[in-house]
């Protein structure tokens, strides 16, 4: 009864490779608008990045073969901007915004491949860098988390039968909408993906960004991935990440200057970007530090994203400074996105409702949640706290402190010197499950 | 990317049908087995069944194309068994027993077809009747039910989106999956199904077994599906059922005769198959009163299948009797399969467990168990109590009395002579969900 395509199963039986990343749009927003800021200030800076595995007791390199990780990332390397991507970067707006990107910009994009990479096997971990202008090394942070992820879950599923994927696939279904259910009780929430880095697969991330898109209706207010907003007709959200300040603090000639570099970070990111994309990531020495010594004209801001202390003590900090600059935090945004799931969004939700507006960024809760889901139990897909980080800039070591000292990068001693400069305070370790 | 056939595109948005039943074997083995007792003993006898909705709130014409209907209707009726269905009829062993059909009973298979139907539309309900030789209208009983509840599951989400049923279909998945891991946990259990004439679908039914076969391994001992027994290289399950005795009671000329049919039906039975096919059905004019006249021959049967006394009751009922006639239960075998469900397959087996052997027939709530998947909320899909009985044999009417008062089936003023016959002892009516 059935009719064979015989040419499809002979295309599949013979694939090469499956790619994971499939196109340069997949990746997240806030690296386009980041991307053209650095191009625009910083366009000599020379940054590499590289992959850190803060769950040690997975052995990645004894999980992924090498082969396999060469040909995605190989793979990556081969992809460019396609015509008809320049043109919806070029003509969609973001954030209420036309023409977000320039021409210059766009053009520039047209020639843009992935830089080459460093791979080599250290105790069972893999040592991947990539070493470049921070206009191309900083593009590999997304595909190359990516990558890493769904060889693992693949490697994972490889002995599984059609039968045990099939529940696999069908449990997870069903966790992500029982979620949903919960979220739309929610009157006036505001929740987007942030789930590309650390996503199961990249189909399945595209089943969740549909399963929100279809349950939640305006609530989801879009997603990070540039790829997923065009193919869906979401908004690609996001605005600004750590290695704005990690780079420039690394590059700082002196202490004042590296005490500086945070807000140097802001002035620059404000010459760029206005209205909702003014959102202050405060985190990266440490929000009390930072809010300190905070200028005033970051109280016009539109909102806050604290990305490391937890979410009610941190914004109940960002309100009482918003407060004390005599700001009404109820026209404020708080933006929670750090390891957020169900109960926590809920929680955070139900605790500012009213005081301030807020909105959740879900990431790997919502793209990679597939405990209970094994009907042959297996701990192989829980996710992992995989990082891509800026490790120096122009030769200088970069550091990242955090409220949470288990999210701490760069080499001991400078860690030591930016917490003497910065203080340190109210910093809280807590662990770092995602 | 994604190459589309063309071909198999165009036809399937040509398609005039698809056909809910695509096989005469799509049916439950135990029409078969009674079908070749029936050919021997009453091949002259004239029987006409009809469709019984018990769910009466449920107004099927309204919710069912009466077009639709024929059409599946009219197409059961051209299939005819092919040449590798009777190959594996004739082949394969049942219940360890090879040739359980007669190479004339065979040969008069190849050349069977299903009889005529009347349908008509009374109240908002179908008159669906099916009259003929038993040997020919007894074969639509299973068929019917199956297209009546295909098609009403059809219409509820004919209006669904493909990301709706996609989560309706994961969640009944897991919710399948779940009551299987709650059943491994059970030692020795044995559990078929029974699911065909109250499926959801066919293709629902098949991915069911399929699920318990790859979940139970041997716990799963087969399907009453002979087509899905056949694919699956799976036991076809079954024995007897009611319309044994209702045509042989209906048949009777006098109440003596009427009061002996219920055992005249077994003793033919005998002449026909043995072991584990030597299953008493006691319940069609009540157990009670069955088992007060039970010939003595009766405790040397494999077991009893309760079919509408609660359980445990029942069960005991049963096992009291077997020691009244110096049996030991411990050898002897009681199958439950009157709306069983993960709760009380759990509760009977733990019941019953070392006392007597228990085997669970699995039906509506396997195959049609939908309760609290539906992602948009609509009790459409919930299962209806539809059956399919004998009416009349020869021109007089049929009668069920059944231990529940609410299955009770046929004239009013037949069902009083029947009470009067039997006695109506321990009939207690309980609500008929499934």
């Amino acid at each position: 009864m059935a009719l064979t395509d015989i040419a499809t199963r002979t295309y599949n039986h013979s694939w090469r490779l499956d790619p994971i990343i499939r196109s340069l749009l997949d990746t997240d927003f806030y690296k386009l608008l980041m991307l053209q800021m650095i191009r625009s200030f910083h366009p000599e800076v020379q940054v590499t990045f590289g992959l850190i595995n803060r769950s040690k007791q997975i052995r990645l390199a004894d999980v992924i073969e090498e082969a396999e990780l060469r040909a995605q990332l190989d793979h990556a390397r081969e992809l460019r901007f396609t015509k008809k991507e320049l043109i919806w970067l070029a003509g969609n707006s973001f954030y209420g915004k036309t023409q977000m990107f320039t021409p210059d910009f766009i053009a520039w994009l047209a020639e843009f491949r992935l830089p080459d990479y460093e791979l080599r096997k250290v105790d069972g971990q893999y040592e991947l860098t990539f070493a470049g202008p921070w206009t191309h090394s900083m593009m590999w942070e997304i595909p190359a988390l990516a990558i890493v992820n769904e060889l693992r879950s693949r490697q994972a599923l490889k002995t599984w039968d059609r039968f045990a994927l099939d529940v696999l696939y069908a449990r997870a279904k069903s966790k992500l909408w029982d979620k949903v259910e919960r979220l739309k009780k929610l009157p006036d929430l505001r929740i987007s993906d942030f789930g590309t880095r650390r996503r199961h697969g990249h189909l399945w991330q595209r089943w969740c960004v549909e399963a929100l898109k279809e349950g939640l209706g305006p609530t989801f207010t879009g997603t990070s991935n540039v790829l997923l907003a065009m193919e869906n007709d979401l908004e690609a959200i996001g605005t600004n990440a750590h290695e704005l300040p990690m780079v420039l603090a690394a590059l700082a000639d002196s202490d004042e200057e590296l005490k500086r570099a945070p807000y140097r970070v802001l002035d620059e990111w404000r010459q760029v970007y206005g209205g909702n994309l003014l959102i202050v990531l405060p985190d990266a020495f440490g929000t009390t530090a930072f809010l300190d010594d905070a200028p005033s004209w970051l109280a016009d801001w539109t909102g806050f994203r604290p990305d490391s202390a937890p979410p009610i003590e941190a914004g109940e900090q960002i309100i009482a400074w918003w407060k004390s600059q005599g700001r009404d935090p109820r026209s404020k945004l708080l933006i929670f996105s750090d390891g957020m799931d169900i109960d926590s969004i809920e929680e955070a939700y139900r605790h500012f409702h009213g005081r301030v507006r807020t909105g959740f960024g879900w990431g790997t809760n919502l793209t990679n949640d597939f405990v209970g889901c094994s009907p042959v139990g297996t701990p192989d897909l829980d996710p992992i706290s995989l990082v891509c980080k800026v490790v120096s800039a122009n030769g200088r070591p970069a550091v990242k402190l955090s409220d949470n000292p288990n999210k701490a990068t760069g080499d001991p001693a400078e860690i030591a010197r930016y917490l003497r400069v910065f203080g340190g305070a109210d910093r809280k370790a807590k662990a770092v499950r995602v």
